[in-house]
């Protein structure tokens, strides 16, 4: 029995989507169904949606990281009920075997993860659609409990933004006594800020708009460095041991890389990613270039319940999911602190049956 | 008084080295007098004879990475006498004051590190002359006692092959328990593979040349994976925390960071660089890319000492400096195991007096 359910689709490399029905598949025995609540909007669903990431922008339901409600599970399916809240991110599935998989970076599965949307099911070879729907079926090791006590709207851009800065900062063993900065203070940097605030870090937010500086002190850094003042770079040289670079538009990185530390890492999120970069720059001073995408179950399940623990939540506007054209063009001209919040109540709740 | 010597020197470009005499600075203060015995023929002195590395080519003496005998010292001068044994590598000069000199990384001075040839000395603005040559000057702070039971021609190539594969190595922790890869077994890849089997790591050979797997397992390594067998390296795919990259030729990165393990790093040291790294290879796997040049003070005695206590020195093919171009012209079509060293007794030993 497949199901139909409301959605929000792109079909023409514009941000004005449209109201669609589409199908989801029938309930696997691994399965859940989410009623998806809340979904937030990724800076990659504009690049998706303008083809600049990902193969078929034909069709395009974007959403990657969103919050819901369990409505029927598969009979296979074990610690999840109807009822549940639970959390889904950028991976909905993947082989489970390779090395990759076997130590919780599914992100990294050699045989590719099927990605939440435009990914291929790895069962049917369908084209997976994403949250931007009022359901959404799901294999249940591929969705996460969402712990108590985080706000459920909130909580959606973790499953994205939260996870791509939790992963690298986490690598990179960030903690007390690192020095760090997060360059690009938007929906992934303010979480950026937030973790590694968190962890214990000394945090710089390094920005070309000097007025986020009482936000940046907000989310827990200690000051702002303006990358367009020539002075406050050259007093900053050499004095990050990480800087995780959120940027999400083509830019240097030289002078982001000139103010690692000796041995420092600089980290690059932000998609898409410049193509290429000069090997010689990182010569001087055995500087480490790096990058990394999202990240896979294990580290999910840390990251949601080191947020929990500490209280970390995106900071996000939260909107109808009608409004979601208006929320992708603010988001394109980075007109919002910091994340859109689609909420799709909006969307009919009891989708018909096809079969 | 200006001290006239005799040196090898390149003045076209090419190979063909003659033999002129140069004037050496008068002694300073601090300055050790140096008659150099042997001098390492580095692959770096032929990208700079080629004019691919540094500016001048005009009356360039090569020779980064010499050992010898103090033969005078200037008024200030304490620790060395004349008579000792000394050597000295690729930074004679540094500002001594600067972030990386206060942490013994001298060759990566913000002012920029004097080099051993085709340097600008920081006192008179002359152009210095390298190693290639029966006599050095060289400020005593940037010679280092040569230990005891180190044998003078084959601990010569330690002082620029060495300390380039022994500051990545410690940079990134390698030790008991590391899975450690050298690509290209040359004069600095065969140094990477026994500073990483001495320091406990387990150490696999990458190369183009099967027929080197015997001498890869006599330097200490388990095995050598042929690169040009596409079957060979996707067995080992993933396999490496770290791989040391000291392929002087241009090639393609991508082979080897599909070698890495999960946040394992691939370290470029081999000169030039490639000059342009597609990022997105770096995602997958969270691969960190990094380069390092040479070492420092602090560094390169703490190499020296490792290198004694554990009888490392370079397997080195011993010519006569009256040898120098053929060995040049051997160097660059890989003609030896593995490190040219000149002898440079048949350069007169008792230079004139230029006043």
């Amino acid at each position: 029995m497949l199901a139909i359910t409301t959605a929000w689709q792109s079909t023409d490399n514009s941000t004005e989507l449209r109201r669609v029905t589409i199908e989801r598949r029938e309930l696997r025995d691994d399965d859940l169904a989410v009623r998806v609540d809340y979904c937030g909007v990724c800076h990659s669903d504009l690049h998706a949606i303008h083809g600049l990431v990902g193969k078929a922008t034909k069709g395009l339901v974007p959403g990657h990281e969103f919050t819901g409600t369990v409505t029927d599970i598969g009979p296979a399916v074990t610690g999840f009920a109807p009822g549940d809240r639970v959390a889904v991110g950028t991976v909905v599935d993947s082989c489970g075997k390779c090395a990759m998989c076997r130590v919780g970076q599914e992100n990294y599965c050699l045989e590719g993860p099927v990605t939440t949307y435009g990914g291929k099911d790895r069962v049917d070879g369908t084209t997976t659609q994403g949250g931007y729907s009022r359901e959404y079926i799901v294999r249940s090791s591929f969705a996460y409990p969402l712990p108590e006590g985080l706000d459920p709207a909130a909580a959606a851009p973790l499953l994205c933004a939260g996870i791509t800065v939790w992963e690298p900062l986490r690598a990179a063993g960030v903690g007390q006594g690192s020095t760090v900065a997060v360059a690009g203070l938007g929906g992934v940097g303010h979480l950026g800020v937030k973790f590694a605030v968190a962890l214990g870090a000394e945090v710089t937010v390094l920005s070309r708009t000097p007025d986020k500086a009482a936000d940046a002190r907000a989310l827990g850094a200690t000051e702002l460095v303006d990358t367009t003042d020539e002075a406050q770079l050259a007093a900053a040289a050499g004095r990050f041991d990480f800087i995780l670079d959120t940027i999400s538009a083509p830019h240097d990185l030289a002078p982001l890389l000139d103010l690692l530390a000796l041995d420092g890492t600089l980290s690059v999120v932000g998609a898409p990613l410049p193509t290429q970069v000069p090997l010689m720059l990182l010569t001087r001073g055995r500087r480490k270039l790096t990058s990394s995408g999202t990240g896979g179950r294990r580290g999910t399940a840390e990251m949601l319940a080191f947020a929990a623990e500490r209280g970390i939540v995106a900071d996000i506007e939260r909107v109808p999911s009608t409004q979601v054209s208006e929320a992708l063009d603010r988001l394109e001209r980075n007109e919002v602190r910091y994340r859109f919040v689609l909420d799709l109540a909006d969307l009919e709740e009891a989708p018909g049956s096809a079969d």
